[in-house]
């Protein structure tokens, strides 16, 4: 007897999609929360983000197809045998977190963020100047699924968009202008909003850092949706406070992620007016889209898995991508 | 001599700009604030709001070129002579206004209020479930400028645009489904979002009552960038606060006009957790393309005078609409 083991609060009709593509298997469906040793060690095929701690009794495990497009635990070493594959959920994500980065660009151009300060003191107070994406350059660190589908966004208010890619390759849709990563620092200067979206890797931890933010405008917008640790705190602090007005400071930010997360309760940045703190949300499953597209790339895995075909969205683990 | 008076923030760029288009006036420029009778009297043709309280001084006037939309304060009766033709700044608006509209709805979409809220007490709480534009059905009541243009944007992020209009009339650009008036009732519990960019007329006072909000789907997000006194505010409140979550209630709103304008610091609206509150700041000059567009009208406009043909931007003292 097959198994699969599906850890995602899938509908009646999510079930009936999935089992029809894989018809030699049988389903077995629960709360990641209540999963036995048992269910995890039967398993060839592991829908969902088990708890690593599983992962040693997963002796049957052939695929594991994760629900998030992260995959630091898993990729992590010795945490899952070579003979294991492992794919992401890249594509899922794209519209609910460049929606999300894109509200909170929006918020920062118009003020929203003051706006709402001063409802919550029921003050009548006008904070003057407002900006618009028409005519400015966006660029975007990061070029997957989310990173194109946010240039999608500015295009769509006539932003012009420049993007970073890790590696060299042909253009990317709705990037004007397509860079590697070694043009970041003659491209800050330049542009009117840095959106990073990049993922946990080696070369992107801290890679926003003193130096980087005062390479930006003074007026420019930072905003991050990736990872926390592609940014130095401290510096983005002292961006927003310390150097406000001045050469080395920035216009303003917006950050869904921390490090670490949660951000503790004393930490400075909660403070900074000028500065949009979410709390890691533009993902996940707030947007019902996003767990449809979830359930969408796992059906056709599963259809491919069934014909032996190659699957998409394999993660390199020397990466973290998707190959 | 004839005399042309200019009230607005004008750059040595925009003097040569209008002085070219009118080679036969003497300029005079002046703030708003610094006005005296004399120069309101010798003025032919005033380009800006000047107070109404100085229109009884303007003997000579045969133009008033304002920079606003709204007419109200010149439309009253008696204020003008009927010999005086009036024109409005229609069409600079719609960028500004259109955009802060779209950036609160987003936020009212994406709990981007409720995070901001959670930030002022360094609260790190996840809110749940989002939505998006795409495939929903936004309302858009007052096809102008503003109301094209905020079409637009909610297009571009995958809505589908239906509209009101008072008068009868082709389709309006960005618009799916045009309709008038009287389907307004039959329209409200269809969509998702309903935005009013209407004018101050008769017919569009309280517009926005209980039985309206009542009529909306309890998830609606409601919009009012026209103005404040096309809603019933008691009736906003009730469906906002006292039927929340129920058949009578909406999602959420934001409103940059209220009334009366400023709201008082303690009126209940301002406590409102789902509703955003700005200023009345989505207009005026805030956005520096509004001022250009306003110095571009009144120049094309000074070129028609000089020509002896038609201004564009005439307003009907009966409707204060542009004719």
């Amino acid at each position: 007897m097959r198994n699969i083991l599906c850890v995602w609060p899938v509908t009646d009709a999510h079930k009936k999609q999935l089992e029809t593509a894989a018809p030699d298997f049988t389903f077995e469906y629960i709360e990641a929360n209540l999963l036995t040793k048992e269910q995890v060690s039967k398993a060839e095929i592991i829908l969902g983000n088990i708890p690593a701690k599983y992962i040693p009794e997963a002796r049957n495990l052939k695929w594991l197809q994760l629900n998030s497009a992260g995959t630091d635990e898993y990729v992590a070493s010795g945490i899952l045998p070579d003979s294991v594959l492992l794919t992401n959920a890249t594509g899922a994500y794209g519209q609910a977190v460049s929606e999300h980065m894109f509200a909170t660009l929006l918020m920062l151009q118009k003020k929203l963020h003051l706006y709402r300060d001063s409802q919550g003191t029921q003050s009548w107070i006008d904070y003057g100047q407002v900006s618009s994406l028409v005519g400015k350059k966006v660029l975007i660190c990061g070029l997957g699924d989310i990173g194109t589908a946010f240039a999608k966004l500015c295009k769509a208010l006539g932003a012009y968009t420049l993007g970073i890619r890790r590696r060299e390759g042909p253009g990317a849709p709705w990037v004007d202008e397509v860079f590697s990563s070694n043009a970041l620092d003659n491209l800050l200067p330049e542009v009117d909003v840095v959106a990073s979206v990049l993922p946990n890797t080696p070369d992107t931890v801290g890679i926003f850092n003193e130096k980087r933010f005062s390479a930006m405008k003074s007026t420019a917008f930072f905003i991050n949706a990736g990872r926390g640790n592609a940014v130095d705190q401290e510096a983005l602090y002292n961006a927003l406070v310390t150097y406000q007005g001045t050469d080395k400071g920035i216009g303003g930010a917006s950050i869904d992620v921390t490090s670490p997360e949660p951000l503790p309760q004393d930490h400075p940045l909660w403070k900074v007016k000028n500065l949009i703190i979410t709390p890691h949300v533009s993902g996940f499953y707030h947007l019902p889209e996003t767990f449809e597209r979830i359930v969408q790339i796992a059906t056709e895995n599963l259809k491919k898995y069934e014909n032996k075909q190659l699957l998409s969205n394999i993660v390199d683990f020397e990466t973290g991508y998707k190959k």
